[in-house]
């Protein structure tokens, strides 16, 4: 059986991964779920690397909520460049759903696109996984996660 | 039989893996092309590296869509990190072909760019791997993909 | 027996080594505390990656200060990025406690977050190896180490 | 024998391997030149990599010219850090050659400096393999290569 | 017997080298010192891990001196990544003296602080392998090299 890896923050001020176990169960079947928090972003990386090692992960889904200051966004970037190296070291794509705390207007936008980003990116893991198909159907378009998405570029 | 595998991303907002393709049919023959698409430019240093492992291509393309934004830079900065890592643990080229929203004035100028700049990169990957003496041949020329080639420096 | 790791440098301006291991005495038993010190935070990455290989540590506690200045800012970055690549060749967690200077006011401010970063840091260095659960109930509640935390963000 | 590699770019402005090629034949005997081009400076470490394993190379000069735009010093940056991995990876130095279109004034001069640089960079080259010991004769000497050099600071 | 390593630059304006040499000479007995000179800081990651695999040191002293242009530092910043690398490849300690060009007014402070800091630095480097309890006694005393310490943080 498929596993599916979630790891999240305690730093995050929304609870993505509760909507990323949330959102696999809806999505379909024939995979099973494990989950693990860390204390920010920078804990990732070898958080998504022992769970894809102790637990046989197909894919992991890391989650994530960079503060609004300079030093968050380093921070960010020193994350993603460590679970870039996770991936290539395991062969197994780690989605990055990663939220700055500037993109959202409020509290209330913020929440609203935590969850909405990590519900579209659980089903980008599922597809990842199980219908790469589906993906290369929808190269090209434009595709967000969170806000609406761009499109395609008009001719 | 040589193999080119294509990379593309659902973010991009042109569909620059079925031009590469498309270029690929065109220039030559003697070699098989193998296809994935992911959602980001994040996702593409393992996926190109899967392709490489899995499908034993020779070279791969890689094509996205940075957008606009400061985080959309940064994203492509660390793509872009992963893709040489990439190169370096198998030894093979990966053609980089990104297409940053904000090279171009509108839309159709950012389609018009993605198709030319896929098509010119799809002629240097069979070159890297086919014909490197007509690579060196053009050394030293100031040549561009997409927009007019800059030229030698005259003296 | 667990064994915890401490590391911190000569620069930082307070003994966040020494708070580190006093925390420790007070969080728990059954774990044994290894301390090191080094000049800079660029020191830290080898320094923990022979603690963890030499002591057999489960995690490490690395301690830092970095200055004002922009250069200071750049060897912060590049000392993180050491941290997680030696997390990831150790498969081991490395809980990274860096106060930059000017997070502060004055140094009545900053000798108090030094102190208290340096305190909840350990708590979560404990929990990362004795009580991963406890984190998890703290996902996404916008936790912080030091200044009071961000909390959950209203709907 | 010994070998020597010379990687340029179909990018630079100047055939800047070309003068690599005739300074090295100038400066001695006793070893073997390799050429080989490739688009861009992001191609160059892995085309290094692939020198200096395929053809026994016991040094590389990797020759570029970064564009002026904001992108293209990012770009430099990642092919830097690629040709510091590369070196990490073979255990030979890769001198790096790199000329910023906007550190010359107009086209002469930009054609001036990467040929001037260049070649003093491939008499570094020779000098690290065969003489390293007139490399330690300058050693805090303010050597440049290309522009004069800024000499030692007088106490 | 122990092996300390200097490796420094033709770049630098400084014979940071000379001085690295002379103080531990004065520094201690009990060890051998080996040197090397190498073009420019990028070029230091490869000749300090060939030093130590060459030679058997226990640590290398890594000497450079920056220049003051924007380009100067993202030189001196893809450096020091490297050196961390090649820390982490060999498990020693790479003890990196920078000086940066613009931290000085004028060429007689830059002389004095290129000397001043290599001096403190090549004692850490010492007690770092031979007295790493000294280092200890110092931590969070705010040690600076070269200019005057900053101190312990007054509560």
């Amino acid at each position: 059986m498929r596993r599916i890896g979630v790891v999240d923050t305690t730093f995050a001020r929304v609870d993505m991964g509760g909507f990323a176990v949330d959102e696999l169960k809806k999505t379909g079947t024939g995979f099973k779920v494990e989950r693990r928090t860390v204390p920010g972003v920078k804990d990732l990386p070898v958080a998504c690397k022992k769970m894809i090692e102790e637990t046989g992960c197909d894919i992991v889904i890391a989650l994530g909520m960079p503060g609004k200051e300079d030093i968050d966004k380093v921070c960010a970037h020193e994350a993603s460049t460590g679970l870039i190296q996770v991936q290539l070291l395991t062969n197994r794509h780690i989605v990055e759903v990663f939220v700055h705390e500037d993109e959202a207007e409020d509290e209330r936008q913020l929440a609203w696109l935590a969850e909405q980003r990590t519900r579209e990116h659980a089903v980008n893991a599922v597809r990842l996984i199980l219908y790469p198909k589906e993906l290369e159907k929808d190269a090209g378009t434009g595709q967000r996660q969170g806000f609406e998405d761009a499109g395609p570029a008009r001719r």
